[in-house]
Order: structure tokens, then C-alpha cells, then sequence
């Protein structure tokens, strides 16, 4: 295994080939009246803690918790840290066993059921090396290396050209560097842009892809509290999967894994998150952030809602599709409580002041240098101008996206690739790949909800009406002097685009074809495609150009405060701190864990009703389980979707937990991090220890976990 | 016992002697634009559902419930029904058991204690009936009858005479209606202003005195959760007293008591509430409660804050004194948490609007009468003035009041009764009742907390100064060119106040002895107190004349809507009603009932810490529990403070549970009745025999209480 040590930097707040006016001492006074410490400054910033392995807070960890790691400390978390579609996950036992999420080894547990037995609702246990079952595309990535390639990246991109042509150009550098890597080593090789840009790294991971289901328990254990609980505490979830990687089919023995702590973590004791947020918008400006509260949000919102509403309506009209349903239901009702409460920090006045301040001093900083000025100053208004404009088209773009119908989106696939088709190869605008996705997607015969589409169809066309007018270029093709109802009748009830033999057929009789039908469906969308393209293209642009002036924002932010804060979320590898702690609740107290005994006073509380049922098997072990365990607990550790399946450990890197959530009252830190009631919710290390003992029978299992 | 039954009107929606504009067909019509059924008005008019005896909603409790109780339910349940000081309570065995709140049995249960038993701490249980404690000074109401005496209350006042003469005669007349009644029945009497003055009620009482006491639990466990867990929920209290009322050394044998449910209520199903509701401000305009929110609640609020402030100051200096100050910080606390409730419904838009509409639409229905117009379309406009003045004149009146200060108070006592004894007895301002009264405190050797008051009347100049200004009478006379701490120290420090004997000498010395000494707390007293009286009688005045503007507001509404909507609370006998249901709490639900589980995970949860620490007999007993037994559940049934200790009866009035709090979210309904998320939170009938047979080995009484 290749040594990343001389690559990665741990000396923290390192300005690497950025501008930067000074040492962290400026930043500290610009941040402030008064001179404020790297803790304070930390905090007041709002930015979080989500921390690059290549630049460490040394400092700031020592103050905050009388803590300094060496290097040795940091490499192994790193190297003990896993990644995986759209989880993460940690390496657990010197015999390559992996601690995930339940719900991030879903695929995998779904997978190896059959027939006869569902795994995710009676769990698995697999009891011998030789009875794990091959979870088919699960990876695991671990992160070797960190290389700052900045300015290779930004040298591909002379000065004085559009936004377009400098996002294409460092695109194509960023594709080339990642070749040349995989090339060279043989790893998974990434370009990430931090800080919107400000930073270019090169991410190498290792990927192990042969990967087995050890132990999953039942999904009503996994899941206790289904959407309703979800994203609240207190919680009550064994929300763990085991997985072991392989090598050569023996399995892997890495170098460095978490070892498991007698105890857990106690109130107050400090912690530590090394997993992959997803995304964050902290580093956002002003109007970027009202882009999204006042076009994006409450439209995605709505949205949401007309979906919810017509699977409502279907269930009411024939109560035995509700299974059909239900699963999506559940989902957007997620998806509903996420976005409403990213929504509700934006709406909060007091986060928006917050931003609004945040912005006016990083502003005047800039206008007070006048090299910054020159360079930057600009930066602010350009993206208040682009988000302007983007608030404006949002709702043409979102209604004429077609999104959420199958026959729409059928019939554009027709539309663009009969007409791509007809052009020579050099002269597509679609690449290959999407080509030859569009003609996947044609010959698909997976089957289309027609009555779910005409319903849905309806109310995005009295929508649009509302919204746009009825004499919109979209309104007025769609509703063809009908009403909405009438119309959506007509395009999904008579088009013949659910049929895939159908579909084949007319692509194969090209633009003429095309251009003959009368099919309602083919006809909307060829009617709107060449403005629905214009505005995509223009979008595009936009998009293009506000990335090159966050750029530009991202430059001067280091240029004021260094790179001691932390890039927003992208994904990749993150360190995050934080504090066992109990937070106000409701006018008293949320306690920093639960126990076994609340999961069971939770399903009484309801009458055991769904989704408040226990696991037949922990019922069935009530009286020989310890139930003061503790089950579920808190940290003020800073994370985000991705997260999910991040161990939580202790200052000697053991196991103390497992991120599987966080509270409602973190919803809002995706713009602005703040930790008076915001929590990441973890399963407690003990919790796991007595379920697999006492509850699973899988006391080997435990003994892995514990090294005995 | 005399049978109330032909004085009580069982016919709901009866006006009594009130001008009435019509059937409740009209009031439906005003309410809203389309015609409303009784329960929609009820829900819509936010008055709440605390109804009184004599007027019990027949027609709403059968089209929300489906039942119609008989007039022998409402007696037996008005007969089964008590009264004690300041709380509610209730009889629940042949033999004359009580039963209340551990938190309304505290007097009792401190009185009974003895050097060697800290009944408080370690709980009581008598075992037989020749070892229940006498309660001294503790006694039980029971409400034999109601009479409506507003005609003879309202013709003791002629027309055309000032606020202040009116209040006046009809305290008067209520004084001799209630004598002449004590003396005809042998009963206690008491006339009650209901609807603000609207309507006069003489209620008459049977007083039982001999009360002993039976079974108390712990402190522990009928406060698990303490101060922070006060007017929350989910909730583990076992807030539970039982008394026995005794007649000639002898059990009471009560014609009426509630016998116990089985099993409790199920979610969903209608409970129903018997007891005395405080207070409640439902039917105060718009511009009392802005008096409430902009004046009184705020500066509440600031005093309590600065008394715990100083009491936080008086334990850092010297920690072995917390035990003194420990109760008075947590009352504190709990009244904070109380009034920022109620202040947090005043300054909730949402609230003050549906206020706003309410009053509206009853000012434009008697604007469009001319008769209603004339007797009371002045009156909003009236009460406006008064409270406008009332505000002005508020922080004045609470800097001048001295409370909170023994030794100005006892300055001012002196002070003022010096110069009433000096007048010849007809022509004394203050009536021989007061003078008693000041003349026992002026004698009590009550110990002053000197550094108290000093460091709290240096907060206080200093926070009146900045109110009032530093050129105000009260500031300059206070202050006397000092600053705050020089004049807190100099008036508490030098006074001789504190010396009852010292006191003694100076009254009997009369005017001149008072006018000649030159202690710093009788100077500042008689200095102020003619302009202080001056500021008492304005506001005494302001009062009254809002007194008669209520009733006049209170007839205007009974001329609207008839008398269909329940008075405000009276700390009288209400009846009142709702469902067994969960809410909507932080992202998830809240269940409708908690469990013993619940609270072994609480007190885990904070690793026994206090206040979540478990009482040891239930430690003890934790193996033979039965974890699943339900311990509190919620239901929309209507209170306030003065619940405590109703019981909770079901449609058989049988009892499912025992009112001991409401949860935060209820604090606003004392404005403005809503049950989406607000609550009334009860100790659940079958945690008390859980708890008496298991961990109190009271079986003796569960089985008196379940009728074996």
C-alpha cells in the first residue's frame, strides 16, 4: 500500500498556492471586533466542521478539546474509513468486516433474498465465513491519497473567456488528470472541486467490490418509527449492517480498522465523525440562498405534494394498491420534511441576518484591499444578477422538465434522437453516451402508470396555467384549448408511447415520422422542444457563469480568512468534531441517549402500532436483554446525507457508535452550521454489542467486533 | 342532601335574564359566512369547552360524541366532584376516599411529616384507617347547587352611575347575597362573576374539614422530571394523593363517588374532565391583551428573571446555602416557563389575528343593531382607552409596589397605619380588616434575607431608573444622588425594619415618631406614599370602569351568540371534554400514552441524574413491574391551573386517569382554546394500582379503589 503521508499536508490553516493576505492573526480581527480564537472564529462562521484530511485543525482540536491526534492518529482513521454508494462505512475487525447502515446495504440485503426468505424483514445472519453472501455491486472506496492540483486545474483555463468555455476546459483538465492517475496507479482517481471551486484535489481511492452480507437485522428494527421518526429524537434504531470485504475470496485483512469501545462514549466526552457528507450550501452568497427559498424550494415542495396527493387519491379509489404506493409515499414524505426543513433556516430571519452579515464583512474586507477589489469585488453581484435570473426561468424550466412522466419523457427521447440522428456524426449535440441512453430508455419495457400520470398531469397543467399563463408557449401546446383535466386525458389516455414496439417503430421512421404522427404525447413534446432547448441552453450558461464567479467569491474568502474554515460538503472523505450532549427540547431536555427500555415504552406508547412495532426477536428477548442499554445517542458532530453508515469513535479511534441520522433541528445547518439543538443521531456501540448477543444469537459476530 | 336539581338548567343554550338577539340558527350566521353546526362554532370561537353545570352543552356533546348524558350522570358526576385550596379533587370509594395530586397534597403531607419521617421524601402509606394522618388546615368543597342571582346582583347598581360606584354595590350586594345564603343553608356560599359580570351565579357548597391523609407517593416519583419536565410531554409522574374525608371521626359514607375503570381509555375515545379551571383570559379584547403582552407579562418576566438572578448570585458566594434558595428558583423557573408560555400565544400573530377577526365580527354584529349599538357598541373603545392608560401607568405601579421587599413593605406598613390610626375610626380610609392584617405583620418576627433584598433592590432602582428616568419621584427619592448600589446598601443595610420590636416602638410612636426618624426604608416610604396612593387609586378607578365595560362586552356577546359558548374560568366547577389522542411533535408524533418503560429510559437517559433519578421502591420493585402498564396519556380535554387533581372519567364515569399538568403547548389556550397540539397530560388509572400493588404494597387500597 502506497504511503500517502508525503502528500497529505497535517499542518492545518496552510494557504496552498491561493492568494492569502495573511496569517490566521488578520483573519481573526477581520472575523470580528474584538480578537476572537480559532474555536470562536469556528463557530461564529457557521461554516461547520467538516474537515479535509489534508488540512487538519490542529489548533483549533487542541483548544477545543485539549486534544492534538499526531499524524499516525489521522492515517489510520483515514485509512479505516470507507466509502460507498452514497454511504459510508468503516473497516471493524483486522478480518475485513465493515459496519454500514442498514438502510445504506439495503440493495445488498434485497439482493441476497429469495423466495423463500426476505431478508429485510426477518434480518440475516450469515454465522460462518462461508455462508456470506456476495452482495452483487457493492464497493467499498478507501482513501489513499490527497493531492492539490489547483493549479494545474486552473491553468487550463486562460484568463478572459465565458464562464461556459472556462467550466468546459477545466472540465476536460479534470477528466484528463483523473486518466493520468488511474493510469499511473492503478486507483480510483477524482478531481473535487472545494470550495465551490476555490481548491482543486485529486482523491485516490483503493476499491474493494468483493463484498459480502455478514448480518443484517430485521428492517422493524432497523427502521423503528419509519418516516414518522425519522430525522427526530429521541430514536430508537438498530440501524447496523455488517459486511465483509474480500480479497481473492479470502477475507481482506486491512492494515488499519476501528477497533470497539468497552463503553461508548459518556456525556460530555468529545468525538469524532470520519465519513462522507454529501453536499452542503454554507459557502453560498445571499442570493444564491434566496434562489432557494423563494424559487427552488417551495416549487420542489409542491411538487412533492401533488405526487403524495395523487397516490392518495389512487389508494382511496382502490385501497389494494396501496402497497404499490406506499414505498414512494413514504419517500417524498421524506423528502417533504428534509426540504421544508432546509426551507425553514432559510425563512428563519435570524440565519438570513446571519448570512446577510457574514457577507457584508467578507465584502468589505474585499472592497477595503484594492487588489481583492479588482480581482473579486465584482463577484457578489454577478451571481445576485445570474440567481435573478434563474429565479425568473425556474418555473418554466421546472414545468417544462417533464419530470415524473414516463410518457413525456418517452416522447422527447423520440423527439431529440430522431432528429440527432438525422445529423451527421460530427455534428450531434448529443454525445454518444447520452444517445445511447436515450435508446435504452426507448426499448425499456418497463410499464407505465398511466392513471398515476393523467392525475399527476392534471394538476402540473392547472399549475403551470396558474404560474405561467394560458398563453405560455408550454400552457397553450399542452392544453390545446382544453381544460387541464381534459387535456391531460387526452395526452396520456390516446398516446401510444407506453408501448415500446410502438415507440421502436416510430424512432426507426426518423424526423419524417416523427413530424406525421398525430400521437398527442409526440406532438406536445415536439411542439415545445426548440424553446424547451433554448432554455436549458440558457440555464447552462447561467449555471456555467455563476460557477466561475463562486470561484471567484471561494479565492476571496481565502484571501480574507485563510482555508482554517472548512470547504461545504462534496462527498468525499471528512473529519467532524463534536460533543456528546443532551439538548433543550420542547421546553425541557432531549437526554443525550435512549435505551432499550424507551424502545419498548415507544411500541406500548402506540399500541405497537405500525410502523411502532418490535421485532418479533426482541420481544421475543425482552426478558433477557439488559434493557438500561443505551440504543441510540447524540453528538454535536457536524454531518450530512452521506454521512449515513460514518463511524462514531473516540479519542483512541475505538467505536463508540454509528451515524445513521440527524434531528429535525439540523435540517437548517445545510446553510448554517449552529449546535445549540442540532444533533447527529449515532446507534450507541453497546446497543450493538447486546443486540447481536442476546437478541441475534450472533455472540461470533460480537466476539469479531469486541476482538475476543 | 338537597337536591340541586331544580335550580340546575339542563337545557344548554338557555339565556338567562339576558337580552338575547335569537335563536342559536343566528349566532350560527355571524359566526361565519356559512352556516356552522354547534361543534364547528365552538371549535372556531376558541372560548374553549370549560362548561358550567347549569349550562351544559347537550347538542354539541351528542353531535361530537354520539351521547347525551342524563341529568342523574351530571349530578352524580357534580356530586362526585370536590374542591380543595387552590386544586381539584374527587371521590372515588364508598368510604370517602379522595382522590388529588401529590402536588396539591403538599401541606398536608410536609404537616404530618415529623423530625424522624420525611413523608415528602420517602412517601406515606396509612395501612389502616386508625393510622390516616389528620391534614391540618386542609378541607374539601362539594358544589350542592347553583342559582342565577344576576338580575338581584345587577338591580343593586342603578343605571348612570361611574364604574368604580358600581363595582362597589354589587360587591356589596354580592357580600349580603352570599351571608343571607350561609345563614338560610348552613352551606358556604359564594356569588361568581361569570362572563366577566355577564351573568352572577351564587354557588353553595358543602364543606367536609376533616381530611386525613391515606397514601402519598414520593417526591421522586410524583415529580420524576422536576422542574424541567413541568408542563411537558411525554411524561412519567406519579402525581397521585389519596385522602379521606372523615364526618364525626367516622369515613364519610358520600352518596356520590367515581368508581375506577378497568383498563383506562383507548386512543380516540372521549374522556371528559370534572374540576376548577383558575382562570382563563378567552373572552379579553384585543387591547387587554395587548396590556398583557407589551406591559404586564413582560415586565413579569424581567422581575422573575432578576429574582433568580440574584438568588444564582446569593449561591455562588455561598453554595451550602442552595438548599434555601432551591424551591423559590424552581417556583421561578416554572412561573418563566408559565407566562413566556401565555406571552408566546400574545405575540404569535396567528393568535392575535384570529382575535382581531373574532372581535370584528362581534363589533359590526352590534354595530348593525341600533338597540345593541347604543347599549354597547363603546364598550371596546372604552376598555381601549382604560388599557392604554393602564399600560402607561404600568411600570410605575409595579416599581412602586415594594414587592418583594420585606423591609420596604413592612416600612410602608408602618408608615400608613401611623397615619389611619391618627384619623378617628369613621373617617379611616382602610377598613379594620386591613389594619389587623398590617398590624400582624408589622408584629411578626418573620427573619428578612438582608442580602437579598439589597442585591435585588439594586437591580430593581437600577432598572427603574432606566424605565422611569432618573428625574421620576420614586427614582430621585430612592436614589437621593446615590447610584443603585450606594442607595440598595444604604436603605436595606441601615434600615432598623428588620427588628419587629424596633417596628412596635415606632408605630406606637405615632405620626411624629414616624415623620421625626431618619431610618433610609421608612424615609423612602413616607416620602413616596401620598403620590403612590395617588397612582393606586387611578388604577383601582381604571379597573372598575373596565369592569363594567366587560360586562357590558359580555352582554353584546350573549346578544350575538347567545350563552352557547363557556365563561371564562372561575376556579369553579366545570365540566369538561375531549378525546384520547397523540399530536404532531417535532417531525414525529407524541404518543397518547407513556409506560413504565418510559420511565426506567428517561432516568437511564440521564444516568440518574437528577431530576430523573428513579424513587427506590420502584428501583426495588423494577423486576415484578409490569413495564407495559400505561403511566400518563394526553387528551384535548380543556384546563388550566386548578385542574390539578381533576379526575378523568370516561362516558360511564368511571376513572380513566387524573389531571396533574398540560404541556407546553397549552400554555397559549389561556388566550385562545386550539387543540391541535396542545394537551392535557394525566396520570393514568392503571399506573396507580400498578404502583399501589406492586411497589407500595397498597394492595388494601387499590382494591378499595377497584371495589373488591
Amino acid at each position: 500500500m502506497r504511503s500517502p503521508r508525503g502528500v497529505i499536508l497535517l499542518a492545518a490553516l496552510v494557504a496552498v498556492g491561493r492568494p492569502v493576505a495573511g496569517p490566521p492573526e488578520l483573519s481573526a480581527q477581520v472575523a470580528g471586533e474584538q480578537e476572537l480564537s480559532g474555536v470562536e472564529i469556528v463557530q461564529e462562521a457557521g461554516l461547520g466542521k467538516m474537515w479535509t484530511f489534508d488540512r487538519l485543525p490542529l489548533d483549533y482540536l487542541e483548544e477545543r478539546y485539549d486534544f492534538r491526534p499526531d499524524p499516525e492518529w489521522f492515517d489510520h482513521v483515514r485509512l479505516a474509513s470507507l466509502r460507498t454508494g452514497g454511504c459510508s462505512a468503516s473497516f471493524v475487525s483486522p478480518s475485513g468486516l465493515v459496519m454500514t447502515n442498514h438502510h445504506c446495504a439495503r440493495g445488498c440485503i434485497t439482493a441476497v433474498s429469495a423466495d423463500t426468505h426476505d431478508y429485510m424483514v426477518e434480518g440475516y445472519y450469515a454465522g460462518s465465513r462461508g455462508a456470506e453472501a456476495h452482495c452483487p455491486n457493492m464497493y467499498l472506496d478507501q482513501l489513499l491519497e490527497i493531492e492539490d492540483v489547483t493549479e494545474r486545474i486552473d491553468a487550463a483555463a486562460p484568463a478572459g473567456i465565458s464562464g461556459e468555455e472556462e467550466t468546459r476546459l477545466k472540465g476536460e483538465a479534470m477528466d484528463r488528470l483523473e486518466e493520468e492517475c488511474s493510469e499511473e496507479s492503478g486507483l480510483r482517481c477524482q478531481v473535487v472541486s472545494l470550495y465551490h471551486g476555490g481548491i482543486y484535489s485529486l482523491y485516490k481511492y483503493r476499491r474493494y467490490d468483493d463484498v459480502r452480507l455478514v448480518f443484517a437485522p430485521e428492517g422493524q428494527a432497523a427502521f423503528f418509527g419509519g418516516d414518522p421518526d425519522n430525522f427526530t429524537y429521541p430514536r430508537h434504531d438498530l440501524d447496523v449492517t455488517f459486511l465483509r470485504a474480500y480479497e481473492n475470496d479470502e477475507p481482506l485483512r486491512p492494515d488499519h480498522y476501528f477497533t470497539w469501545s468497552e463503553a461508548g462514549a459518556a456525556e460530555g466526552e468529545p468525538v469524532f465523525v470520519t465519513g462522507n457528507p454529501g453536499s452542503t450550501g454554507r459557502l453560498l452568497t445571499v442570493s444564491q440562498l434566496e434562489y432557494l427559498r423563494d424559487a427552488s424550494y417551495p416549487l420542489r415542495i409542491q411538487q412533492y405534494h401533488e405526487r403524495v396527493a395523487v397516490m392518495g387519491e389512487l389508494i382511496d379509489e382502490d385501497p389494494s394498491r396501496e402497497p404499490d404506493y406506499r414505498n414512494m409515499i413514504f419517500g417524498l414524505e421524506n423528502a417533504i420534511k428534509a426540504v421544508s426543513g432546509y426551507l425553514r433556516g432559510l425563512v428563519d430571519p435570524t440565519l438570513m441576518e446571519e448570512k446577510h452579515e457574514w457577507e457584508a464583512t467578507l465584502r468589505a474586507a474585499v472592497r477595503e484591499d484594492r487588489r481583492l477589489r479588482e480581482r473579486y469585488g465584482g463577484a457578489w453581484q454577478e451571481i445576485a444578477r445570474i440567481n435573478e435570473k434563474l429565479t425568473r426561468l425556474h418555473e418554466e424550466l421546472v414545468y417544462s422538465s417533464f419530470a415524473h412522466f414516463q410518457t413525456l419523457s418517452r416522447a422527447r427521447d423520440i423527439v431529440r434522437l430522431a432528429s440527432e440522428l438525422a445529423k451527421p456524426e460530427g455534428e450531434r449535440s448529443m454525445s454518444e453516451r447520452t444517445i445511447e441512453a436515450a435508446k435504452r430508455r426507448i426499448a425499456s419495457d418497463r410499464e407505465i402508470d398511466r392513471e398515476y400520470e393523467r392525475m399527476l398531469l392534471e394538476l402540473r397543467l392547472t399549475a403551470a396555467r396558474e404560474a405561467l399563463g394560458p398563453d405560455h408557449v408550454l400552457v397553450r401546446a399542452a392544453l390545446a384549448g382544453d381544460d387541464p383535466e381534459a387535456a391531460a386525458a387526452r395526452i396520456i389516455g390516446d398516446t401510444r408511447v407506453g408501448d415500446p414496439e410502438w415507440r421502436q417503430a416510430l424512432l426507426e421512421g426518423g424526423v419524417a415520422a416523427v413530424n406525421a404522427t398525430d400521437d398527442p404525447a409526440v406532438v406536445l413534446a415536439g411542439t415545445v422542444d426548440a424553446w424547451v432547448r433554448g432554455l436549458e441552453e440558457k440555464v447552462t450558461e447561467l449555471r456555467a457563469e455563476e460557477g466561475a464567479n463562486e470561484e471567484r467569491v471561494a479565492e476571496a474568502t481565502f484571501a480574507v480568512y485563510g482555508t482554517m474554515l472548512p470547504p461545504d460538503a462534496t462527498f468525499t472523505l471528512r473529519l467532524s468534531d463534536g460533543l456528546v450532549a443532551r439538548y433543550p427540547l420542547n421546553g425541557t431536555f432531549a437526554p443525550y441517549k435512549t435505551t432499550i427500555y424507551g424502545l419498548f415504552d415507544r411500541a406500548e406508547s402506540f399500541d405497537h402500532k405500525d410502523p411502532w412495532k418490535v421485532a418479533p426477536k426482541w420481544t421475543a428477548a425482552k426478558d433477557e436483554l439488559d434493557m438500561s442499554t443505551p440504543l441510540n445517542f447524540v453528538s454535536t458532530a457536524d454531518i450530512i446525507g452521506g454521512n449515513s453508515g460514518s463511524p462514531v469513535i473516540n479519542r483512541d479511534a475505538e467505536i463508540v457508535g454509528l451515524v445513521f441520522d440527524g434531528n429535525m433541528e439540523m435540517l437548517p445547518n445545510r446553510f448554517l452550521y449552529r449546535d445549540e439543538v442540532a444533533r447527529c443521531v449515532s446507534v450507541h456501540s453497546m446497543a450493538i454489542i447486546e443486540a447481536l448477543r442476546t437478541v441475534y444469537g450472533a455472540g461470533a459476530l460480537a466476539d469479531e467486533l469486541q476482538g475476543r
